[in-house]
């Protein structure tokens, strides 16, 4: 079965000091399926997976699949420069019970890139004998370019590269360029971004999303309609909360899920990991009224 | 005593399947000792560090240090975008008997920065409670502008920031402006990129200099000109070598010093780690040619 729907990220939990809150991770987590996940995608970058070490992603996937334990498929991030670091986490996620792997193309900092010839060479070295779909994860923070065309060769030439979340510019005509291109190869084509481009990605052939945390059981409603016929009410329904995406995509960033997790009394900290700091008195006084006036699960879950 | 001379990145080297190639780092780091370097830095850019994974930087860090066996210093590099890992890592290099530890401002692919006042708190977590000092890593591969106002600011105010390497544009006039503001606090103003810079930076008040490993014997005895007030001499035989640095600076990269270990019999392999691939047949044969016209010792050391 492929995976499809919304696959919310699941930020990263730290105490005051920075330290991984276990406890907090796992009510996270529980929130995140009863919210309705059709998947839950961990270490992603909204999870500050580049603030943490080898062994905490590990101590993080395992927990993670521990405390899912089957209620719906895991994504897990295993991004990394090496393609022989990226095949051994990606291999260890597989035998951790993982449902699939998301990686963006290789890169570090702001100078060093290897083409798009070196992208399919690190996936193909990825993907070699791993037992579980492969995501490749087109995101600006990588600063990589990879064609509609590259990313339609590897869907079709090795086998497990199947999903594909878009989130630079011009994410829907890359999905419908994808999609001519990639056929059935391209089994799920996605886009990211706290799902702000939704509405145009779904109308370019979209079947997945991943946002953030925060209003999942919403964008699992706007699916629903969309999948079944009702464009204008999944329209409706996301102009009606895109206030709370656009302001998480502009103004509050990755902490917005754990500040919305905090004010709910889901979890004890809503730290963000040094040398990221939290966000302004006032950019989360607004958010909190946004999100109070507009009432999602996440405020009233561990009431 | 302060750290002062010709620190030479070694490179870390692989087996052509791209493993860690433990007996021929032993080799190397023994080369780099009897070339005459006054320290030798592990885990640099240039020794490939962003394609390792944590344990094998724990792995390299506690070889060199068991092969150095206190002959020279050793300058370990512990960047990571997190200040808490940053600093662990810190920590335990100086537990492993590291006399210094060299780390880049945070940054994380193309879009993550943290600005100067993220920097600055960045070296101050980092510092806290670290026994041996900190080399400031001023480097293009970062894309994070430090302004000489804040380095020099670091090295008053944080008792262990104490070096600082230079290799963006305007090293020898940020060296000069950088001595201006912070004097003596300022212990260690040194240089990089390959040397390729080295004698305006000297002429700048550059008490070090942090090139691959190419030629130590040769940067070491330009030292000692410079140093005993013969800058004409120091020119002269500089400049003989510049050719060299010039192509390790603009043609052969990071696999420079593997490829000419490998040519002079010291290690098995010059492979460089996917996705990055060798240098070309042309380009390595015109390395060999121009090395084989200067003979450093690196072609001589093994025969």
């Amino acid at each position: 079965m492929p995976i499809s729907g919304v696959i919310p990220v699941a930020p990263t939990i730290f105490t005051d000091d920075g330290a991984l809150d276990l406890a907090g991770q796992r009510r996270t987590i529980d929130f995140l399926v009863d919210a309705g996940a059709d998947a839950i995608c961990i270490l992603a970058n909204w999870s500050e997976q580049f603030a943490l070490s080898d062994a905490e992603r590990e101590t993080l996937t395992d927990l993670a699949l521990e405390q899912v334990n089957g209620r719906v498929p895991v994504v897990v991030t295993t991004s990394h420069f090496s393609t022989r670091v990226a095949a051994e986490r990606s291999r260890r996620a597989a035998a951790a019970g993982a449902a699939m792997v998301m990686l963006m193309a290789p890169y570090h900092g702001a100078t060093i890139r290897v083409g798009e010839a070196g992208a399919r060479a690190f996936f193909e070295g990825v993907a070699d004998g791993l037992s579980i779909p492969i995501l490749v994860q087109d995101a600006p923070m990588a600063g990589v370019v990879l064609s509609a065309e590259l990313l339609a060769g590897m869907a079709r030439d090795i086998p497990n590269v199947q999903y594909f979340k878009l989130e630079n510019a011009d994410a829907a005509d890359k999905l419908r360029a994808l999609i001519r291109l990639a056929g059935d190869a391209a089994e799920g084509p996605w886009d990211g971004e706290e799902s702000i481009t939704l509405i145009t990605d779904l109308d370019a052939g979209a079947t997945g999303t991943m946002p953030g945390g925060v209003m999942t059981e919403v964008l699992v409603e706007v699916m629903r309609r969309y999948r079944t016929g009702d464009r204008a009410g999944a329209v409706e329904l996301y102009e009606r909360w895109l206030p709370l995406i656009n302001y998480e995509n502009k103004h509050s960033g990755l902490q917005t899920t754990k500040a919305l997790l905090h004010e709910g009394g889901i979890i004890g900290s809503d730290a963000v990991r040094a040398p990221l700091h939290g966000m302004s008195p006032e950019i989360r006084a607004g958010l909190v009224a946004m999100a109070r006036r507009l009432d999602p699960l996440i405020l009233r879950w561990a009431r």
